[in-house]
């Protein structure tokens, strides 16, 4: 096979975003090995990993994995992954920090080979000749890929943003892209994430602003939230709080360790003396206090999250207290995040959010910069990756705008095959899915025990317990129910003693049935009864025990 | 008690929203009784009803319920509400219209006084002087009130919105609140859902240039998804549809009936033989045909989301086909919205939706109409309801921008009471909350029962029923296991042979033990087991029958 493959793995949500294989002959290696979060209605599972099936066959071609930066969409499921494919690693400096936690934690770090590439490095692996580019993105060191193969040049966007003033003063490398432009580049895969919003995004630096504004402000404390991995969002608060004469605390285990690793990498610099123990900075004055927590999702167990309903170990919100979420709301967790901005208000806090003030900007371009990239790097052909179909649609619409033919332009779900020859080709989808991490199983909860749960979730189960003589065809003794989640027990005990009459009348049939003729017919009389009387449906399971 | 009482109830997000109460001496009225729909952790309940636990005490003095329109958040709780109280309800014609449908079902018309109200007329309860005035909504024959009472002039502003060019003609009644205003408002309570958003909404009149663009360019059939009760939206895809030679049908029930009855009552006008059934239209030219659908939020039974899978009983999404949804998400149900509007591109619609192109408007005011509003009627209190406590809390800081002293601003949560005599003043919160309504039980299912759900639907249960000699202290024969929602049985064999074996150790202690003890060491050493082995946590429910 002397063709160039293009394989976006995983089969639900954004596609490409958790992990794209890229295969030319006898060699594959894949860019990003993360993991996607559930949705609302996939109950107790933990996260998703993307289904490398299509790589299993070829387990002997896979050479290496490049990361694009330390998200967990593009991180999060490589302990999964090396435990399988036993292959280099490729990552930044502060990526490679945030990975080294990982593979500790999953004791395979001391077995797996870590390399440290940077932009302007050129490394060759097998037919492709690799090229890491800087690009601006909501965490530090993220880079973009230039993937030289033997049928034509592919450019990787990642995540990216163009951002002029970015608080590491480290813009998108627009020298590179021209670069590659000018090489002639056969096919550009591009963050669709922010397809829909017109425009570009703001720049890091506007948040400056909004910040000075805030601390000038408040009378009292301030509480800045954000995500733990948002290294620049701390650098802003942390320069800021200094020019307010206010020191800093940082609330919460993994943005305390982001921070200690990133300033030891020198991503993040803190002025000696400005960092502060939580119960060293309650010492003093409330205007000179500048908190930074995490939970801006709503996350129960997260440190907002906590405040808002009074149950922090060492802090409580107070009248006077100033609280910014520096975030954006991650779809689905709307109701839990407006819940904890209600709660904090309460409780007497001014409540900074979007888009109340302008106190985020996305790390995701919108469709100016989107264009942007486009007409940079000319491609012949186009993949929008990293969002729903609907983002990768509307990007598609983008670049046609822009003057790429629409046959040129591939909208593909993942485990679709690209192939690039002569021409473009889209093959049909390899099988496969997604998979469900739920506690330590991998994959083997699906959508039988996914029922079960939402049944469950929604009325409960009823289990009875029967003893029955099969030879006079009677139920021996009072019937034990065992229930949870259907109704109120205290305020029920008028059902249960009728459920009770319908498992005896039922049960009462005729001599010689087996237990289970039995079972079916307690099972259809008392669901039966339960939907009539409560019109709710709960899981009822008889067990007859024969004596 | 000759003080003037303004009580919103109901203990759950929106404020004042579903139900509010004004109580003088020994009259009261209520102004709507609506429902509140479930939020993402109020597992397998249908609705919410405000609690009027307030009321109860005070039964003999609820003179009447006032509507301000028909959405299911004013009237939706109406037949509970009538059950316990026996007093008449006013509506204007499209809302008893609505109303009349829904005690028909409850059987409860009969037995109910419903007096027809309109903007103009001016109706005395007891101390109170009522006159319901026209206000801007996403439904017609939506009004606010003006309520004399002995402490002074009241203004309940209803959902509103400004629309100089609504789809039915008749704008806001700007000269009646004028009117108020040149007689002194004493105190005005004013919808705050949009208060975080800046500027003014648009005019419904701004869809028919973007209905008339879709139309025009579709190159087969269009379907457009709106809310079942958006009339005035009928009207304009009825409206955009005849200019463009196309026909309507109505795919879903309540659309359909909704649309019957508004046409019936002169605030829907469709053109004779425009209309057509299911079955009709399709015989016509795709470039003919648009169809009219339910299902914007994602709802699996409703139309759209049937098409989206290929489940709907005549009708399917094919290549050509335009959707259009006419519709903003409700918070928490985007990631179902979501999904939906993937299905639909993946099965070859082109699928038009907010932001991507502007074919919806709000029926809410936004910043500058609640501006204006305040400042026509010029209150000498103000008191935002129909918002959560962030809405009214960026309401209430609109208000003192506009120069309402703080202290005459009440940003309160339902249950507060406001007492109005020389001054305003914010009383203690009156007990209650809200109440679930679970099936057929009202307020039955609580925290208990929904915490039961809540273990079940992460992580199933376990029931064990483990025969049992006292006298020898050891189990008889093997313990039976039932479990859903847990493991992914087929693959769990070897799981379930350990779990016997724990069950078995566990219940070997000592001869003389209860029944009761022996249930306490199985369930500690199973759970334990699953805990360890799966790292997931089912409800386990040991069952000890003594033989």
């Amino acid at each position: 096979m002397s063709e160039l493959r293009i394989v976006p793995l995983g089969g639900l949500g954004e596609v490409g975003k958790n992990m794209m294989c890229i295969e030319y002959g006898r060699d594959i290696i894949v860019i990003d090995v993360g993991i996607m979060f559930p949705e609302f209605d996939m109950l107790g599972i933990d996260y998703i990993l993307p289904d490398w099936g299509y790589l299993r066959d070829k387990k002997d071609l896979v050479r290496a994995v490049l990361i694009t930066h330390g998200h967990e969409d593009h991180i999060g499921g490589l302990s999964h992954f090396l435990e399988e494919f036993s292959v280099p690693v490729y990552a930044t400096r502060l990526t490679r920090g945030l990975i080294e936690v990982k593979l500790r934690q999953a004791s395979l770090l001391s077995d797996t080979t870590l390399h440290t590439y940077a932009p302007g490095d050129v490394i060759t692996i097998g037919p492709f000749t690799i090229e890491p580019f800087h690009v601006c993105h909501s965490i530090p060191d993220a880079v973009g890929l230039g993937i030289t193969t033997p049928a034509g040049l592919v450019v990787h966007s990642g995540d990216f943003k163009f951002d002029h003033t970015p608080v590491d003063g480290w813009p998108t490398d627009y020298a590179k892209l021209a670069e590659f432009s000018g090489r002639g580049v056969m096919v550009l895969l591009s963050d669709s994430t922010y397809s829909e919003r017109p425009g570009t995004t703001l720049s890091e630096a506007t948040l400056n602003q909004a910040f000075d504004s805030v601390m000038r402000e408040a009378p009292g404390r301030v509480i800045v939230a954000t995500f733990a991995s948002l290294i620049s969002r701390i650098q802003q608060v942390v320069d800021v709080a200094a020019q307010h004469d206010r020191k800093i605390a940082i609330a919460g285990r993994t943005m305390a360790e982001n921070t200690k690793m990133a300033s030891k990498l020198g991503y993040l610099h803190i002025p000696e003396g400005q960092l502060m123990s939580l119960d060293e900075i309650e010492k003093l004055p409330d205007r000179r206090i500048v908190i930074m927590a995490t939970g801006t999702q709503g996350e129960p167990t997260a440190v907002l999250s906590r405040l808002a309903v009074g149950q922090h170990r060492s802090l409580s919100i107070k009248q006077g207290d100033t609280v910014v979420l520096s975030s954006h709301t991650i779809p689905g967790n709307e109701e839990m995040t407006h819940r904890v901005i209600n709660r904090l208000i309460q409780k007497g806090a001014n409540v900074f959010y979007d888009p109340l003030a302008p106190v985020h900007v996305s790390g995701h371009a919108s469709q100016e910069e989107q264009k942007l990239l486009i007409n940079l790097l000319q491609p012949q052909y186009f993949v929008p990756i990293h969002g729903e179909l609907r983002h990768l649609k509307q990007h598609g619409r983008l670049a046609e705008e822009l003057g790429i033919s629409r046959e040129d332009i591939a909208v593909v779900e993942n485990g679709h095959i690209l192939t690039f020859d002569d021409q473009m080709e889209i093959l049909d989808r390899v099988p496969g899915g997604y998979v469900f991490v739920d506690g330590i199983s991998v994959g083997e909860t699906g959508p039988a025990v996914m029922r079960e749960r939402e049944g469950l979730a929604q009325s409960g189960f009823v289990v009875v317990i029967l003893r029955y003589s099969r030879s006079s065809g009677k139920p021996v003794g009072h019937p034990v129910i065992v229930t949870r989640g259907f109704v109120f027990l205290p305020e029920s005990e008028e059902l249960m003693a009728q459920a009770e009459d319908v498992i005896l009348a039922a049960a009462t049939v005729r001599a010689g049935m087996s237990s289970k003729d039995i079972e079916e017919e307690v099972q259809s009389a008392l669901f039966g009864f339960f939907r009539r009387e409560t019109k709710r449906r709960p899981i009822v399971i008889p067990t007859v025990i024969e004596v």
